[in-house]
């Protein structure tokens, strides 16, 4: 009711928004400091002190988000509303380009002998084989009857499939017989709707395995996680918006693209990707930059790199800076502390620049001044109607 | 659903409590200070001191709301549940008496001729020849079959008008043509309950048309935002309060008519509106006392006469003060900062004052001082829960 109310007020005009979100940005003290407080970040301090600050939950207290709910979030949708399939998430995480339609499906090799599935990750055979194999099977099935077929490889045993045709419904179970030493199940139908998925798929696997069949260990695939591209209005129709992103990871660049923003590579350095953003800049209304070093440094439970990815961003961010950007808005889509070495369910600091974001008491960007700003705790689905109203994008509710 | 939970536990008392809603109060920095820092207000800083304080966001994050939804919200009613249409909304603001069942319509003196809508604003007519004309048919018509009519000037081309009679439904085409140039468009029914009123409607066109027949260039009229008044339970069913308003411009006085307040006149100046609140001090259970002066000059984009504004409500504090109201709170119903010399999304500064208050951090009444306060961001239909509990109206939810 408020998502449809929020379009319903949407105005277009020329100001530019920048969405900055530094990957698991919020921490957690080691030694008395969280990575925030011990980053030396002139630049981030100074623009905290001239901004409205604040803390930002992405799905509910106490959750863990994972990069999905956390970003779908942060862009303005409940991520409890909009669930993003395993297959869809997978195919996006190794750049498929997933479309309106789409049927995606994680995959994994897998060993047959004797009539048994010997081992469902054969072996966990090395990424680089993978890459072999599944170029054995892309150049051989391109197409099933009327459906396209795209693979690609993930890691190890893993990769993702595109089944692209009409009427592929995800009602499916998995063609995995969930242990080794089992007969190969087949995927069935658990809707009338899915009996040409169950075909295609019976059909896809019974292909691959006649193709490996010379192989070994990987000489057979189980398939799983079937979804359908979900039904998720874009940035456009939903804010009047049009949207890029700057983002070098897969799994963020095909977020992006769920929601209708074009995506544009950021290289290898935050230095690389804000001059990207630069380039672009007037471009477009809205561009949502990822930074994702500050959460891969978390998981690996690195403060003190995890610290220097969060300076690095604070010396680059003058670029951004010099475009004055109408709105600037800082902030991570989950936490990912050191301490953990894995994602949080601590909100995330939050920052909004603006001629009509009040100035506050924080003087830093951190989780302790950020809980002193003026925003308070805000639900990150909050996060867009803001930098809308900042940008002077919804007029008002009611006489 | 916390609506009904609300008034299931509702007990009554001698309890006093005061609302005193200053307009637009929240605004935003300009020099580095906002409107409520700028101004010299001891008064209201030593009561903030004494005082629990917090921000309160009318509607939700990043909506700006309208005057109707802003009240609506602040007397504890979802803005979101409760709309009030064009018609009502219109015919308040004029100052007509609303009354449940009737039927209120907006309308426009527009220009006919040779069988067509020339000017569908009759070239702005002034506001004063508008009245002349409004007189003349509340003079000629009165009463429509059994439907009484009543009828009262807007500013230039625009009036309201309330239809008063049984079975009065506001589904209704607008009959306006929309643009210029085109033949005029009668009402039509959108349902079978509407029919009656569309007899009513077209015959009352019909009527001022033949009336005006000689006038020039406001010779007939469109009629358009039908409503009907909503269903909305009033202060005394929903919080057992006997509650009056003291008010004095229409649209204010209407709303707290709309949710069954009593209205007193305020008088032209802040301390003639406090004065009126002293006297009917003791014959109400809730007293919402508006000041409107600070939204004016806001919305004039005048910030230093909304730091006088502010100045003039600290100054007569002093005879709320001296009544020792149980319950006194102070906020807005959204903010109007001169910087933008408009309504904005700001949540508004808002204070509670009593004995079951805890005193906080807040040493003054303005943005960034109640944003350290002990209430949080709290959403403004949470407020009457709040006055309704410090008077101690509320009993305990559950054994």
């Amino acid at each position: 009711m408020i998502e449809d109310l929020i379009t319903s007020l949407v105005i277009k005009n020329k100001k530019r928004i920048i969405l900055l979100v530094m990957d698991g940005v919020g921490g957690l003290q080691v030694g008395g400091q969280t990575e925030l407080e011990a980053a030396n970040t002139p630049n981030l301090d100074s623009l905290a002190s001239d901004s409205s600050c604040g803390l930002m939950t992405l799905v509910s207290e106490g959750i863990t988000p994972g990069s999905g709910p956390g970003h779908l979030s942060l862009f303005g949708y409940n991520p409890l509303k909009y669930q993003i399939g395993r297959g869809i998430l997978e195919a996006l995480g190794v750049d498929l380009d997933v479309q309106q339609g789409d049927l995606a499906v994680r995959g994994n090799f897998a060993t047959l002998e004797n009539g048994v599935i010997k081992d469902r990750r054969a072996g966990r055979i090395p990424t680089e084989k993978n890459k072999v194999l599944v170029e054995i099977i892309q150049n051989n099935i391109r197409q099933i009857e009327d459906v396209k077929v795209l693979i690609q490889s993930g890691k190890e045993h893993r990769f993702a499939v595109i089944f692209r045709g009409p009427d592929l419904n995800e009602g499916l179970s998995d063609a995995d017989p969930q242990q080794d030493n089992q007969p190969p199940v087949p995927a069935k139908a658990l809707n009338p709707k899915a009996r040409k998925s169950e075909h295609i798929i019976n059909r896809f696997i019974e292909m691959v395995t006649e193709l490996l069949a010379q192989e070994k260990p990987a000489n057979t695939v189980l398939m799983r996680g079937y979804s359908n591209y979900p039904p998720i209005n874009h940035f456009e129709e939903r804010y009047g918006l049009n949207a890029a992103a700057v983002a070098t990871y897969p799994m963020y660049r095909g977020l992006a693209r769920l929601v209708g923003m074009k995506t544009l590579h950021g290289g290898e350095t935050i230095e690389s990707a804000f001059l990207a953003a630069q380039k672009n800049y007037s471009s477009y209304d809205f561009l949502f930059v990822h930074v994702k070093k500050t959460d891969s440094m978390g998981e690996d439970g690195n403060f003190i790199e995890k610290v220097h990815e969060i300076e690095k961003v604070d010396k680059a961010l003058p670029i951004l800076l010099e475009m004055n950007p109408d709105v600037l808005a800082i902030t991570g889509d989950h936490s990912t502390p050191a301490k953990l070495a894995a994602h949080s369910w601590h909100p995330t600091p939050l920052l909004i620049h603006g001629p009509y974001a009040i100035a506050d008491y924080a003087r830093r960007f951190t989780e302790k001044e950020c809980s002193r700003g003026i925003l308070g705790n805000i639900h990150a689905t909050e996060l867009m109607p803001l930098l809308l109203a900042n940008s002077l994008r919804l007029k008002k509710y009611g006489a």
